[in-house]
């Protein structure tokens, strides 16, 4: 079983001018820079990183890690989806930094997944003990400072066949759906954990139609997501969509990319949580679907999916 | 295995009282009203109730009602709990109003428990549809105005006892504990879901030694919790902690009591999620807990328990 | 000398219904209903009424009431404008509930204003004591329940030549300004108090070139307006502009119309105060200007200006 | 006629660490930095300085600037306090950085005082144009970053003698008052600007009788003093008040002081305006006083004030 969203390992063509957007803006910590690399986290996140940079020309997303429940889980996943004739690559454990051993493979839409259990629980540096014992940094030391990473969102060409797999294959629940009046998928929020969804997968306009669509942190409250929005405008980067509220997953949000990499990234607040074991999935129609309240997206393009380089 | 905290039910010298309380200060919305029972819940609550209030001259807790994940956990939960010499009384589908079979029992400290799974999903009420299909209610409607229930805090004489059994009896894991200098423990904070906590067990000053300390509902931001003090203040009604945020759970809060019962309610919001497989239990010396920011409680007592009458 | 809008006196079509937005869903106190008309504050105006309701066939704006710094301020107002040849009105103590002598008279581009000092502070209502001594109301009582009333904002034929008579007819000082590439004026926002506006006017879309864009009520934070967009969309009336915040006034705002007369409503927040005596016009180019962030306006037409008919 | 509070000039024995502090912690923007001074404001402020530091062994309270309405009220200030006896110093234009002629004195309680109109409105810094034209710096750069200097809080031995000087010398106005059982006076909240209060005067325990309690710092939201509470307990600093919501004023409230010159800020939201022009004085007994909600004070002694020492 799959426990939560762990990290998600983005390409950029300038590490210096992500890490200005991801450390000096987001607000994220530097755990540690490596050789092309760097790994950052959030204040209450626990494991070595929830975000990899990795220097390479082509600014795909590298892939998104799935951590699981029991440690044994990586090798079961590992004999079924090779069972299912998926390709699977073994990955060495401090391959990814403060990583155990894991899986890389694409799934059938072509989204670069990796599944692992083992990581580094780091302790907060030197000097940057925050007040509370459970956090691993300081809240509100730069930028917009979210507490944690929340979900990641990816563009697929077929919804329903990927949102079909990755229930039968990687256990995941459908929370929410929109389904247009022909009968097709147009967007599916999927979960493994108590969040409202852990992935989501939306059709949209990408090359090749396969992308990240964004990866979310996530804020304590909605007046977070109005000060991200004044942080993103404060450094030139204007907002893609939001602030605003979603209906399905009924977040507060404010979305904006990466100004060297063009992966954009989700400011993230108020949505539910699922604690009945009997979710029913909620299916919205075209007619239905509309957003909550507030600014409507100026730009959906997802950034590029390309083939797997461990860092 | 235990999903969450499904309800709670408390009984009252004056329904009505506690109804112009729970309805129109939290701004719960009454479900059902039957004969001295009244059923109310959340507008982010899906089951039918999650606050049950009981009209009897004693205005005890008459008991926290924990939901399974799956159907068959309760027979699995009676069994053993019966193999542990605890005296286990079947409850008979609709007994309380909207529910499906359950089981009613003592812990060893003596708080009142019901565990069941079957419930009825009930959909909003005529011309009170929400404007988001995942809600049951309409946010913002009257009074606080909390999204869900949240968990509840018990009062209990031995706190290390409660918690060991609470673990292996019930599944529970212990988020975070205060041991203090003698070794003994101060409180213990637990979780069957990815809340923080389901449950908290403490030591405190209350008759017999055992009570209910709060029942907690959840708001979605910081500013609701201020928002929430300022309504118990403008109905007369002085809280008796708060505003202020806990180092542990680290949730912003105000607590205030139902002047017809007693009972304390505790508007929460801003705490963190378990949702790592493998979270340490966080222990606190005496010494290094303190209170993050805000108002320190004036009145720690709970509220009493005493025999189990349903309704 | 002006100190500051005093109220403002809207007729609609159907009193019960807009007394049902404006009290039910703004959240105004209803302070005294007459035959035809309806008076109402919110918990942090002090006078009489801020909010005049008059039941009249055609729903227009009845008049934007200026209080004076002085007594004496009224009738040397009334000899200056009678010297520039407009046609002022003579109203007696009474006419309108609660307020001495005034004039009532119209602007160059024809706005319906009404001037007036001696008016009655009315203190809480029996049994709605606020909790707090500056205060004549309960704060969150019902309703989105702003502090106060703010500004009100016309739309006029010429911008530039009712802003120039405003400042020498009526002292009021431009704080910020657009201008259009042509040198014509597309707005501007001017004020008598320390409010970074207590007048805007602007060209815009409405019948016969005059209207009223909207009367704004404050309120403490920028949470309370998103709040309040969540109440409009529960009560099934759609904003038609925000939430978002204008880099003009640095508002956040969110803007709808009662559904019975069409008026525009802002819920306003988080602006600039004028403390300077020196403060300088700000002007924007058209290049320049651009709403801060947030949900652009999705209909800009005012509601309609009539002839003046006292209630 | 004053203004309004123009700025406040400290001193501390340690200009690095105050700086660290009011620059680093508190988020204003250091102007300018000089032989033993630093010159900060915040971004919202318009002025060369709204804060003076000045490196000085005594770590006393310099002065607090009042700047007037117009130029020529600075010499008839200056006339009217010559004739009431009191020893007016006349400070030559450029003494203090940016700023032009202006008077310094001591009140009858011995606080010191500067009166002053021409100042230089500086731009914002090179590299740092923010969003809105009306800001002079960029919101949420660093630290709890205010919006503007708010108010000014002393200690003082009469509060009743000094309140009456304050209204007759000055043109202060009293809007909120404190009245002991035995008739003398507890504290006063004195404005000459639309503010709530623009100097508060109040008994309390500090060496000889006299001292500034605070300045104050205004932020938009109640969501931002919370935040600021937090910010202040990662850097180490307790908060010695709140936060908490005073009754006088409506404010939201947290305090923490300076860890090198101990003097004290304020980090305040959600007051009244005074707008009316005929507020009446609103009177406390000590029966009625209490603060709205909140953490109560931990620690109300004063910074101490000493003689005027231009920088």
């Amino acid at each position: 079983m799959l426990a939560r969203l762990g990290h998600v390992a983005l390409r950029t063509p300038d590490l210096d001018r992500s890490l200005a957007f991801f450390d000096g803006v987001i607000g994220l910590e530097l755990v540690e820079r490596g050789d092309g690399c760097a790994y950052l986290r959030a204040w209450g996140d626990h494991e070595h990183h929830t975000l990899a940079l990795i220097e390479a020309a082509d600014g795909a997303v590298d892939h998104a890690g799935w951590r699981t429940r029991a440690p044994q889980d990586v090798d079961a996943f590992g004999a079924r989806l090779r069972a299912d004739g998926i390709e699977v690559e073994d990955v060495a454990a401090g391959v990814e930094a403060g990583q155990g051993a894991a899986l890389r493979f694409r799934t059938p839409a072509g989204l670069p997944y990796e599944i692992y259990h083992d990581v580094e629980k780091r302790p907060p540096g030197a000097g940057r003990r925050p007040a509370v014992k459970t956090n691993s940094g300081r809240p509100w030391d730069h930028g917009i400072s979210p507490r944690r990473l929340d979900h990641v969102n990816f563009v697929t060409p077929d919804v329903a066949a990927e949102e079909a797999w990755s229930q039968t294959a990687l256990g995941f629940l459908t929370r929410e759906r929109i389904r247009r009046d022909d009968g097709t998928v147009q967007g599916a929020w999927l979960g493994v954990s108590a969040l409202a969804h852990d992935l989501a997968l939306g059709a949209g306009p990408t090359a090749g139609g396969r992308g990240l669509h964004h990866v979310a942190f996530f804020v304590d409250n909605a007046s977070d997501v109005l000060r991200a929005a004044e942080i993103f405008i404060e450094h030139g980067i204007e907002p893609d969509h939001g602030p605003g509220r979603h209906a399905i997953s009924q977040a507060v949000c404010v979305y904006a990319r990466d100004p060297a990499s063009g992966h954009r990234v989700e400011i993230y607040s108020g949505s539910y949580l699922v604690l009945d074991p009997d979710w029913p999935t909620v299916e919205w129609s075209q007619a239905e679907y509309r957003q909550w309240w507030g600014a409507q997206p100026s730009r959906t393009e997802g950034s590029p999916i390309d083939v797997v380089t461990p860092c």
